[in-house]
């Protein structure tokens, strides 16, 4: 996906290395054999579309395991040249991603919860610094780190059924979004939405989502993968080279700014999240949730 | 209203002492003296909430004296951990504020004026950065520093009358708005709206306040203080911690850029309000406002 | 148009002094030369309102000598006290201006290249930061270049035929808008519109502009002029004093970001436009135009 001579939108040697992904617990195993694991990656080489969808039952929470598998498929998808553009859906009904997994930040070690935060920084600077056109396709409910992923894309479809929703929900569960979940935000939805759906922790149904501009466009549910094939031609009709350096330019600053303060911001979160009242808030809601199954 | 271990949104210790407040001309009187002067001010323990109601006839305009009550019971709701939350509105029929007390502005001393300005600040970083959830109830027009009042709380409900009007209207009387009530106009209805409401100095009618969205809802006059309950229960359905450390995180930015150039902003205020051309435009403007009474 | 004691916005006094603007390709000759050859002026003193009209037939392209003409005369215009509003149009039918002059961008010398550059970053510094009231009368398509004239105006009128269209639409060339082409489109229509109209290189029909806030508003051809007139003489019911500070404070910081980098961008410019991919897609490109024109 990378012509020659432009480099990845976020340049940051050590952090691309292949040490660097070492020590971060991202091991460069081949990809074929995590293809199959937790997302299906499908490449049409004719239109130079890939199309990931997450397949991890039952609502593709972003494990340590699902955001490695993640990463080392965007990273493919991205060395190779047949691949221009990605669609990122869901192959389990009803949601897209339920977003972090909270039994990674529960009752583990410091550098348990580092490994995991890394990781998850890692994937949000693949996906909102890819040079690949990235489609978002909702076909679910997506909040929290879910709805990170579809706001890091280039482009949003979700399907108009008004009982999926989406939203950076943190406040909701007594966390608080980082600041690189907020400045991702604010560059979609603007300040004063931003400010006000983080502080309630608002999760929007999908018309609501749409009237705000989280998301571009809704269809119907049977339309989505189609729909989201035409948005994708239509942006793979602009020359890759002056695309790409173009949304480097509308994002370099707010990538820039994490990458300024990575080793900061893990610091923040493990300080965070091993403060007995956060563990105790979410193991309460841990109960909740399994008491809802039942 | 603050929660252990949560720090106000401004961190300033030497603004926020005692001795830089006596220093401010806000002195610490005891705050039931004040709270049946000019601003009444009702805790409703069992909700959490208070109402503080402009009772400054004619206009509630904010003078020294005005701002140095205000200052001193949005402290004292500050501290009591029995309020969560503060609705602003006024007693006065026709207006919520009229802004800046001109009379504080013209004819007087340097040191007075550079007084007015530091209380004016005060004001606007107590409630800008306020812990407690703050929503005005707009029950009247609100020009200038009254529209900064609203615009510095957390959500805004206008009674939906077109002759009210709200909006930063200094460009008409020649004046020009400081960078802190640019910044925080911008945050809300974004840079254009901004741009051109503040070079046409715009009071906007109710409905286009709404359109424009410097004000959230528009409600009949006597649905106000019922639906300001209703979205305040809504607000502290939150966790106050999630809720209060994600305001700061929208709002430092802003706080912090004039705490940073606060001196300096008081010396351009002084300046500029000192000049002979201002002082004159003052006067005429306070002559016209006198005929229209008669 | 400048009250004594209001400096320009751009106050950067080697850049608008005699001995910069001369080594810029910029002679200071009378400005009646130019004013009846690529653009009329005219100025009605009794309103204080003067109409400049590109008349650069075909498509009013930015040339070098178009860009040297149109900064001299909005000097003129910007020193002259009788004027304190300018109304930008066109005397060609349906084009307002087609952008920069490909033909100076092809098979020329760096210096040459350097040259333009400069007269295109000098054009923008003009606009964006003069302080008469700037109105955009847009009477024809207006892409990339022609589209940084009208958005660097205060008010935005087009006229509402859908066969006009306006956009930076410099990514369907193969090239990228520059960041203050960018940041000024940001502050217009905000990040998320922006990213996705630079991004795939849109031209938006008329209606569709006004929808997104490109423009202010649309009118039938044979309103324009009166109101152009109407909305001028509502901008200058204000102070200039007021307003002039204003609008600096809204757009300095934009402004102070290219004088800060403007050797850097020149020389970013030259080296772009002078790679081989680039001249050819340029030449590819006057070829297409040189077909549809038979």
């Amino acid at each position: 996906a990378v012509s020659p001579g432009v480099l990845p939108l976020c340049r940051q040697p050590p952090a691309w290395g292949r040490a660097a992904r070492r020590s971060s617990g991202l091991s460069l195993a081949p990809c074929r054999a995590f293809s199959n694991n937790k997302i299906l990656v499908e490449l049409d080489e004719s239109s130079g579309v890939a199309t990931m969808k997450f397949k991890s039952p039952p609502v593709n929470s972003l494990s340590l395991d699902f955001l490695t598998e993640f990463c080392i498929s965007l990273e493919k998808l991205e060395n190779d040249r047949a691949c221009r553009g990605v669609v990122i859906t869901s192959n389990v009904p009803n949601i897209f991603s339920s977003g972090l997994d909270i039994t990674e930040m529960y009752g583990k070690s410091t550098e348990h919860y580092a490994e995991f935060w890394r990781a998850v920084q890692e994937m949000w600077l693949r996906v909102y610094g890819s040079n690949m056109v990235t489609i978002a396709a909702i076909n679910g409910s997506s909040p929290a780190g879910g709805c990170l992923v579809a706001l890091s894309c280039d482009y949003r479809i979700m399907v108009e059924n008004p009982k999926f929703s989406i939203g950076l929900n943190e406040a909701q569960l007594g966390i608080v979004a980082p600041f690189w979940f907020k400045d991702t935000f604010v560059n979609i939805v603007g300040h004063r939405v931003a400010e006000r759906s983080l502080q309630l922790g608002s999760l929007h149904p999908a018309p609501e989502a749409h009237k705000t501009g989280l998301v571009d466009e809704l269809v119907p549910e049977e339309k989505l993968q189609e729909r989201a094939a035409a948005v994708m031609a239509q942006w793979l009709a602009l020359p890759d080279h002056a695309r790409q350096l173009t949304k480097s330019m509308m994002r370099r600053a707010v990538l820039d700014r994490l990458v300024a303060h990575r080793e900061e911001d893990i610091q923040n979160f493990t300080t965070f999240i091993s403060k007995e009242s956060i563990q105790k808030s979410l193991r309460m809601y841990m109960e909740m949730l399994k008491k809802k199954k039942h």
